[in-house]
């Protein structure tokens, strides 16, 4: 679709693994340093948009990287949340949380309570690894 | 286990629909007016903690919940979330989201950006039919 920013060409040039119906994206910061999103290909805004077999396929790669998540990081928690508000394109976002995070144990959409934790260079260095993973998991 | 919220049985008295693996309870108010928890029976931290049997049955839930509140409510957007940071034991948020309520277009995790809009009375008096609605796409 016109206008959408994950629609574009770019954004899915970026995805570090993709198959025909979503590509996922390194959505990392320092703040929250292990964050990948899913994006479905289709424009479609809600997941009860997908015919059940695909749902099935998006929840699926979701497991297999919140798996990832677990063996890679050792995460406090796992986050996925599925909101579309302001971009209303099928997109999940999985976050590692930590118990030293900026936000924890509130949401990452919360305010911060705190300020990055020393680890933060270290968690962004084990994206690489992560992503490997997880690609692995997926094939 | 003991000292768990999601484990009492008064939470789970509370409960509008339930079957062996979860239970359905209205986490509504008057800031998110159509508002559902499916909070899983065992006390287990995340979806991956589930055999996939078992994953899939939560799925298909959420997706009846999600189909419910778009036929009852015809909301700008669902959104789901699954966090379980202050509360280890797995449970998701599924919100009715308009584009005039007080978060809108940010999470409902994030600051009010508006006040309380005239509809918000309405929207929580649609909630028994949301749970009909619920109900009988679970039975």
């Amino acid at each position: 679709m016109a206008d959408c920013e994950l629609c574009s060409e770019a954004k899915r040039a970026s995805a570090f693994w993709q198959n025909d119906l979503f590509y996922l994206i390194d959505a990392s910061c320092e703040a929250t340093p292990n964050f990948v999103r899913l994006v479905l290909k289709r424009h479609v805004p809600e997941m009860s948009d997908l015919p059940r077999e695909e749902r099935v396929r998006v929840w699926d790669a979701l497991n297999a990287i919140e798996e990832a998540m677990r063996e890679v990081l050792s995460p406090a928690k796992v986050n996925l949340a599925e909101f579309g508000n302001m971009v209303p394109h099928l997109h999940w976002h999985l976050i590692a949380r930590y118990r030293d995070d900026m936000y924890f144990p509130e949401s990452t959409w919360s305010n911060a309570v705190r300020g990055l934790p020393a680890a933060t260079a270290e968690r962004l260095a084990r994206n690489p690894a992560l992503f490997k993973r997880i690609a692995e998991k997926l094939a």
